[in-house]
């Protein structure tokens, strides 16, 4: 069976995109990830054009991967220099990396209108680049630049670039679309006469996806006899992006029954995908197909319907095929039955005609009226439905608190501090304690005062604090959705806070985070 | 010329996307920004399964729209009934539009395992419904759901589905992928048979983009033959969303030479696409083909050298084409050329070899490093400049600021505000305000001070105001950077401050963005 060897390029290319920037830790910590999840190439970086990067090949060559064989990236000589006196081939002989992938222009407007060199010398910087690699032992793929939009205007010299590197002893032929506008049946066409062309290379495909086509490009190419395909992991890279090899992958894998991984491995794809947006620090977006968070999340009542009597009839394929998993949203379209499995969990006895039911409900519109938002804060609803329900028992009270930020001139030397004053079966509490802003040192002061009573307390902490302002509009005075994640080691939850004070909004959320983990710790078959 | 005609479902098949929910004035305004950009069909709610669809079509019913006809979206009949006591059919009747679109089922697995009808009945259940709109004088689009999947398991009963809304008097049969997985030659052969089978009627094409590929498959079932395009404008939709309309109309009219918007309208993409994503309170995605912020924006120093000397080296079409613009970033990969022209703006003597240029290089690296970003807060970077220039004289001194927030028992009850002592010219002037939040309270003391000084900051007010956790695993202490974005009614400008104190990050966005407006007021070509 044929098979297809995925290039990632999120370290190089990928940090080409809009407010990408790695550290040399997320570096390695990236190339892990990638690594254990059987990615046959990791382009991690380009030495010639930014020098930080040989630090990281310096440092990555310490580590022992399975699966993948790390790149460096750089371009073929300048021109009216001799190979082994170029500075950037130089960098990036000193990555000491197994593989290479050498740029080179096959667009002839690029050779004559950016470069200023004479079509002749720009095959021969590509024929002794790629030689000059080869001799000192490293594998060499060649990405041609601009390859489809040069085929177009001049195919004879695209073709000729190729055969340059063909020449100086290329294993793969990388056909790029650099500009990402190239149609998927041109795609293909054009990468089948390059396999006729150079039956001893391996052909590649490199996409862009300026036109919302470089998951089509890229599965065309492969139709046409790629078997080397380069992409970023979630799609990260300059202008539109590369790429997504989280969802060409699968579509390889599944529709086109090629695999590209491992066996076993893509059940990785959604963490691995998840970890990667994580280390970057960059939202993944929910609609991604196949690893995105709503990727198998089903809001209109008649899917939820219809994919809980048979499942394909509204999923393509199963979500734990790519690690992922099904919802079902709640919200004002849901319809009852999310929201009745939900109250159920709690009492069973009610039923779609109860009239708590009911009251949940019109409680649900209208909070989600006001800004609140359960989809990505669960038990914030579930204690809704206790308090509905009239069987929510709150465990403490509040009397007041009071948070103070005060800014001596010079403005570093800011500081945050709260006072907190609470009640417990009777007994009152009152403490302060500082913190970094206003939130963090409420926050403190709670736990502390509530620590005296319920020492399980302990056991909890934060992990994520989101804020999204909801009516920008509104200037320093728009409303702000507030989104705590926590955890005490064996479950994790999230709690929702909305108000036009983000103290307010999240005391909100932080009050809701330990009212849940003390309801847990009295019920813990509810998580 | 073949015409296509672009059918938006934003406001039907989009609000089943996560996250997503339109209130009737939302919806009113995206009508209308439809409406203006030359759509043809507006798909606008569903008011069978959602009652307050009606009173935003009874609304609708007044407006003056001057391309788009306005749809509304419904089933067929239930099984064993008749079709004019249905209640979803009455439903949909009452939303007295000039079209109606009904789904139905095509793929026999629904047929019996969902609905669990006959297959002859369902076919009855299509032909009468059609019927019954068309003798009500209704243009009818039938969208054949599943139609693919089905086509594939049993294509003889899909293409009998079509033919009973044919035989129904459908104007268009629209062919769907609803579950997202169809491969684009597939959907290109199959829509070619649909068309040489049903020569009367309009054929349309209905994707999801589950595997990344409803833009691809929407363009090849044009190739196939189709005339009618439904998607939702920026790809809002249930689970991995809808065929994104704004990659697939320039595409089809600058690529594929097939008109789908009046002449001149193509223009309007951007700004109709940023505007839904405002009224729907979602972030546009940076890297969205055509429209999206980072969708011509140059990173890479060799892609900026290259799109100078030549656009077409690196952009597949001109930004003005689609209303967007060509934007080079600023950060450390993107070379001193950009940054080089933003410190000649201010001293225009020096150069890329000025000590100058390289200490600021250095800086801005640095301010990088802590979580600082230019690239949207682009008049932060110029006060930096400034102050590293050693031109930027501060506009006043702050001597202290004090910001309350307290919260009596019952929480309801929070206040907040903000005491502050500033100096200008060595005249001091304490004063306070109170705000929704402490940094309202802080932002209102502080013009509140300063008009005192400086009476034309009255004109400038805060237009936009965002909160961006940087790490977020540190929870409530996590860092943040805020962003501000202010107008004085001629300008626009950004800034930005980070911290881990959010009160702190706001603060140093609001100086910076006061400070700037002075500056222009004493500099007006700066902008």
């Amino acid at each position: 069976m044929k098979q297809v060897k995925i290039f990632d390029s999120t370290l190089r290319d990928g940090a080409q995109g809009e407010g990408i920037a790695f550290s040399v830790e997320d570096k390695l910590n990236i190339v892990r990830a990638l690594d254990e999840i059987g990615i046959a190439y990791i382009e991690a970086g380009n030495p010639g054009s930014n020098p930080k990067d040989l630090e990281f090949f310096a440092r990555a060559r310490g580590m022992r991967l399975k699966h993948a064989k790390l790149c460096a990236f750089g371009s073929t000589r300048r021109k009216g220099i001799a190979v082994e006196e170029d500075a950037n081939v130089l960098s990036l002989l000193k990555a000491e990396t197994q593989v290479v992938s050498l740029f080179g222009k096959s667009w002839d407007l690029h050779v004559t209108g950016i470069l200023n060199a004479t079509l002749e010398e720009n095959l021969a910087m590509i024929e002794e680049t790629v030689r000059f690699f080869k001799e000192k032992g490293k594998e060499v793929i060649f990405d041609a630049e601009h390859f489809f939009d040069g085929y177009k205007e001049n195919p004879d010299y695209a073709m000729a670039a190729l055969a340059a590197a063909c020449k100086g002893g290329a294993d793969t032929l990388c056909l790029c679309d650099t500009n990402g506008a190239a149609y998927p049946t041109d795609v293909k066409a054009i990468t089948e006469k390059v396999c006729a062309a150079f039956p001893s290379c391996s052909v590649g495909i490199h996409c862009h996806n300026d036109t919302g086509l470089a998951v089509a490009n890229s599965l065309f190419a492969v139709d046409g006899g790629a078997d080397h395909v380069q992409g970023t992991f979630i799609g990260f890279g300059e202008r539109c992006g590369n790429a997504n090899l989280s969802t060409i992958i699968p579509n390889l894998e599944l529709k086109r029954g090629t695999p590209c991984l491992p066996a076993g491995k893509l059940a990785m794809l959604t963490q691995t995908a998840r970890h990667i947006a994580e280390i970057a620090n960059v939202p993944l977006s929910g609609g991604k197909p196949y690893v995105g968070h709503s990727a198998f999340a089903h809001k209109g009542g008649m899917h939820i319907d219809g994919v809980s009597k048979l499942s394909r009839s509204f999923e393509h394929v199963s979500p734990e095929t790519v690690g992922n998993e099904r919802r079902f949203l709640m919200s004002e379209v849901s319809g009852r039955a999310t929201i009745l499995s939900k109250i159920q969990k709690i009492d069973p006895t009610i039923t779609k005609d109860s009239p708590e039911t009911k009251r949940i409900m019109e409680r649900l519109k209208q909070l989600e009226h006001n800004g609140y938002q359960f989809e990505a804060a669960e038990e914030s609803f579930t204690l809704w439905i206790y308090k509905e329900l009239g069987r929510f028992e709150s465990h403490f009270e509040l009397i007041s608190f009071r948070v103070l930020g005060e800014c001596p001139f010079p403005a570093e030397d800011y500081t945050a501090s709260a006072m907190i004053e609470i009640k417990v079966d009777g007994i009152t509490e009152i403490t302060a304690a500082k913190g970094q802003g206003p939130v963090h040192a409420l926050d403190q002061a709670l736990r502390k005062a509530l620590m005296v009573f319920y020492p399980t307390l302990a056991q909890m902490r934060l992990t994520d604090y989101k804020v999204r302002v909801l009516e920008p509009k509104g200037g320093t005075a728009a409303k702000v959705r507030v989104l705590i994640e926590s955890t005490d080691g064996d479950n994790v939850w999230t709690t929702v806070g909305v108000s036009e004070d983000i103290i307010q909004a999240s005391w909100e959320a932080l009050v809701d985070s330990i009212e849940y983990k003390l309801l847990l710790d009295g019920q813990p078959s509810l998580h």
